[in-house]
């Protein structure tokens, strides 16, 4: 039974390149193989119940824009939320979800509250889930909007808010493990600092590493059996976020152990925050083998600040998926929409019109990547151009073998004076547009 | 004997703060004793050669503005720079300098050549410093400049290259150990990648990692007692550079076994391309127990390229050296000058008043650290802030004694319900203002 | 009688530079005279009634931190943030204050409450003024937190937006009149847009241009006395702002036959928006005759939004001062405070603790400037340096009296071929160290 | 008779989109009529002599990495270098190409031996025009390489350097129009400043105005057609340009009475550094009127320098070739490949395959912009957007017929209260993914 919320829709379809509705889909086609795969199966498509469905359209100069018939703090309006999300899945074909706890449940006054309340919307998302189909890709715990949270969760100075985190983050992954929810994520939009003159960070970073672990440790107890999943951010809120990027937090898991037991999460937005490109992201946790899911979304070149629009730039999403499809494609991971409206964007069809666009973009971008791998496109001149290192001395340097002096000496030895090779820019950059 | 390049100028000399004569220092005085030490031995200033010695002055649109009579590829010309550094040095009364190879002897036609030239210049450079008592602080081998090394170095896609590489840093790593260096740096500045599309991250990272365990490996064969230091840069002249930051070197170091072998030169300018603050990477770095020495220059704040101007901002060097003396202050390391002249600042003159400007600067930045150390200024607040995770319970949960769950149980049981307290950003900046 | 809120303060007092009081001025001594003019004169200080008295402490991330009896929407709770305001401003000893009509009067449900409302305050005000001395340094209209200008005030697609805006100014307008207001200031934060895809540049710059002679025909037809200011900014809330920085708003005003009646308020952060220096946009606006005024804050240099801190940085104060002193000084402008208490510092007294910090920096900073101005310490080698340009040829070449082939005519005949001197910057920038 | 440079290959084709010859155009086809005229005649390209011919492949961190036989500087070099530069311009099948003097000449000893010298070269270009049918875009003048411009051409504190200036600007006109170009073009690489501490802002601004008005006034004496472009940059090789982006030009073009005379050339990586987007720059240059010419390449958005890479973002170039479009195409103008290899791509077919990736990728800009334009995929919802100013009303108030109070007593008389829109952006988006 509809709420009314869409008005009068019907579920979206693909409809191929050629059509101008702009509610079907031009690119995605769940059922069609790509690589051997559905794509529905390799996208994993969630939508983030936050932005489509909490964010009122405020900004830093300017309050909501946007009037929902359940903006308000009760369990009635988070259970028409949670009717007219549900509904937004079908519609869209999305097959997952991704949830914070403050998203979900109206707030409480205590931890106590916040459960209780927690606990009866994750009942009514079950049942919701059950009739749909539709899945959770990940929940995690909203530990940075709350003032309480306002100088950190875990690395809080006050020991009782490290507790009240923790405590929260357990119900959060009973809540995750009792939907079903393929991973449990992790962002530390509050682990960090606004200034080095009040913070202790190796204190901090401690508190940090104990959290992280408490956090697997229960993993294990429970039985819960997605990954847990930390996302990196380089600051916003904060002036700096410990979680920084991806090579950030794999100093971090190293230093505390967790680098086999924990993945990223990586985001486009927070990539070009980060001072990167989002496809260097996701070739650094393919080689550091803790490449989990993607948050999609893109960000303003020209913005400072984390602006979470939908993709739209085809060959940027070729790059990414290219990354992804190398690294052997998502397993528990997927695509996640952390991708909002513009806060002009008023209507509801606003809503669906985004995701539309986004998917088809990523869609677009993974046929493409596909093709890439199928044909060697990038691959064979890159095998070709460290074909070198294939030889049995070069190897034997590369396994430690020879020492520097002795490298010295058989350079001297044979004058190794080596030539550059052009290193084919250009014309890599060419073939990648055959694709797109 | 003079050179004479500098005219008749006497050695620099410490007036006071009331001096306008611009060839004499207002605060370095190197006897003065602050927090029961030298100034001079606080500081270990360091003369950077390339920049001081060989830049000719140019940038991307522009060539040579400096006319220096050793401008050419030749011995004599280099012995003649060597004349000029080491009387420059003696001037300035700057204890120590740092060099890259190429930065001292002419430019051979192949490995061998450049030993040759190499060996030569150092054992001119070692009676140098027997004549004026002048030391050197670290030595490194420029493995960026040839067109040889334009694809990487260590990470270089063709093997002969990472072999001229690792020959090349043997030479120098004996060149500094016959010159009593106290540290050796490793500066990647190819090491990264201009393009993912022509890049094997995995493969290049494990190169690198091969190399810098030569390096270690070479430094207990031959006995060197200094430090091997790397040095973060972001970007610049690559897209990505591998040793992006403090958090990635240590990632990095973690994953080759180093984390306890070798140690980070920080450089300010780098730390701006990167994102972070000057004192965030120092910070992090004694977080990370990794802090070895500094290379001292400021970045425009508004240009997106390394400018590698002189320190001159009295504020920000209070923190700086906060941090370092915070962290227990140089052992191996000093403070090295990577800051070079404007390229419109053509006498030789200006060589010494920018060096003047920037020791006169850190001496500043020391002196009010030292005093904010001694007043408990930032240390104290620091500590009461963070004096509840004393408590025994804290501890406990810290230590791991405590599970989520547990932690959870606790929470509800108690009402555990913090309220926030003010973080007195304002307050602690008023308080850094009183010392600077 | 006192509302309370402060405790019990007393008014802050000039202690001097060796005071540890924090409730004290260390540096900003309104009666000292400097450059033969009171210091209270010279910076002509004013506190921001939305950051100090309005602003919640919430952040793209996290909602409000702050608790002040005054948060709601009533006129009473109105009334008492009047009470609490202008205790703020006694206590302080702050001689101005600013206001937009949403910071002072509560949201009517359209303009004729709206003008009610504010008129009603506008009564209550100019009682507090007289009973404190107290002045208005300037008023505006927000023209950009209500939904109705989600896509532009002057600018928006929707002519009804355009006359409402108007309206609003008319009433602010009025406000600021009989208040004795000083200036009267337009800021667009929505005055620009979020994509060019729907958005008609030359219309919406059509638009802006007759919103702002509408501004100033009125001005003359009520006599207001004070000047009309425009605040440049880059961009947020959008992604461009039309008004992005000094030379933009001129060449505007120009186009629009408005360069003689209207200038700027040049604030310090959103010139690093921008990319430039504050000092960039002060010497721009004297260049082109059009400063008026500056709000004052600092931007952090690592974050790429507006961070509006309290300025704290002592050489960058110095090098504005001289800019503002070099063209004159303030005549109706002054020093705005356009700086927020990060959302950590909770307490009242965090207020006047930002306050106090930041008058402290400005008093040094015009200090240093007076003193750096009065023995020529910059403006002598500068006209050193052009004064070539004094000679009668060079004048008769600036003055269009040769042609390109004549000047290339003498060229030729007299063979100039001019050698470079040095620029001295380092010098200059050492020079500059010893005034601060 | 070829060069040999290039090896054997032959005059680049259209082969189509299927085609995987990396020497063929996939999309480029120069007699396709696209919106009614043929390819070639739309786009306008140009090849860079500069980048193409004469760079070095160096960058701050390494020299020389390209080996050309014409890599000296006589005046036989030159004529080499010409030969294989029209040889390029042919196979390409480039109808335009640009130069600086300093470009093509040998550098002389003194003004009147590099005039002698471009003379001779320009002979040896018009012979080379005439054989080949390749025409000029556009001539400038080098005014930043050589060191006597290190402190700014017009600008420079020395009026001799003015002259100099003057002189080659004039010489380089009357090269240009002798071989018939279309443009003249000013890009002020050195006209700004390194630090305002040694700078006279006013006086820099004057001396600026001055010399483009000589510019000017010369263009009429000698009855050069072309237009006269300037080229904003915001930065490097300077802290801070005069001719900073496209707003600041048009300041400064009326406030010297020349923004009827003179129009501008927009780079697309000079806009980002700027903080804009392309099509910004060029929405501007169209609301202004002064919309001339491009340069086109792209900037890395994670480098904060110029790095001049071949375009290939399709999805940019729609959008950009749109602007281009929206107001009128190119008249005088073209788009020059002011791109360079990356200089790790050394072979000479790198130099082909770089333009033709770009031109394939300007060329299915262009193609989608068509056919966005005769479709009114932008224009008519834009149209309908800002509909109700149509209305006589809001012409009234547009005209300047409504003074503010009356639109006051209009709003409350009729309680205007307007309801947002939705600004429809991702709709739009998804629109222009469906054109690229």
């Amino acid at each position: 039974m509809s709420t009314g919320f869409f008005g009068d829709i019907a579920k979206i379809k693909y409809e191929g390149p050629d059509s101008t509705n702009p509610l079907a889909f031009r690119h995605y086609n769940p059922d069609e193989i790509v690589a051997g795969k559905r794509m529905e199966d390799h996208l994993r498509f969630a939508v983030a119940y936050w932005h489509t469905f909490t964010w009122p359209g405020g900004d830093p100069f300017g309050g909501q824009t946007f009037e929902r018939p359940w903006f308000e703090d009760s369990m009635q309006a988070a259970k028409l939320k949670a009717d007219v999300a549900f509904e937004f899945f079908s519609l869209l074909g999305s097959p997952f979800y991704c949830f914070h706890d403050a998203d979900v449940r109206p707030e409480g006054k205590n931890f106590a509250e916040n459960t209780k309340n927690l606990n009866e919307i994750v009942d009514y998302f079950a049942q919701k889930q059950a009739d749909t189909g539709v899945k959770l890709l990940w929940g995690t715990a909203n530990l940075f909007s709350n003032r309480r949270f306002m100088s950190g969760a875990a690395t809080n100075p006050d020991p009782d808010v490290f507790a009240f985190s923790a405590a929260t983050v357990k119900t959060c992954m009973d809540a995750t493990k009792k939907l079903g929810g393929a991973n449990y994520v992790l962002w530390g939009g509050r682990e960090g600092y606004e200034t080095l003159l009040n913070t202790d960070l190796s204190r901090e970073l401690n508190q940090l590493g104990r959290f992280l672990n408490l956090v697997v440790e229960y993993k294990y107890k429970i039985g819960f059996e997605g990954t847990i999943l930390i996302e990196p951010k380089p600051q916003e809120p904060t002036k700096h976020q410990y979680d920084y990027d991806v090579a950030t937090v794999y100093a971090f898991l190293q230093k505390n152990g967790l680098d086999k037991e924990v993945k990223v999460n990586i985001e486009q937005g927070h990539a070009i925050l980060a001072g990167h490109s989002f496809e260097h992201e996701l070739a650094m946790a393919n080689a550091f083998g803790i490449f989990g899911s993607i948050d999609m979304n893109r960000n303003d070149y020209q913005s400072g600040w984390d602006t979470d629009q939908f993709p739209n730039n085809v060959p940027e999403m070729a790059l990414a998926y290219y990354h992804v499809l190398a690294g052997g494609g998502f397993k528990n991971g997927g695509t996640n929409f952390d991708s909002k409206l513009r806060r002009q964007s008023l209507d509801p069809q606003d809503l669906l019109i985004g995701h539309i666009g986004g998917m088809d973009c990523c869609a677009r971008g993974l046929k493409a990547a596909a093709k890439m791998i199928e044909d060697g496109a990038l691959s064979k001149p890159l095998k070709e151009r460290y074909s070198k290192w294939d030889s049995p001395e070069a190897q034997k340097m590369l396994r430690g073998e020879l020492k520097l002096d002795e490298i010295a000496a058989l350079v001297e030895r044979e004058d190794i004076n080596p030539e550059p090779k052009s290193g084919r820019q250009e014309y890599l950059e060419n073939v990648v547009n055959r694709y797109v």
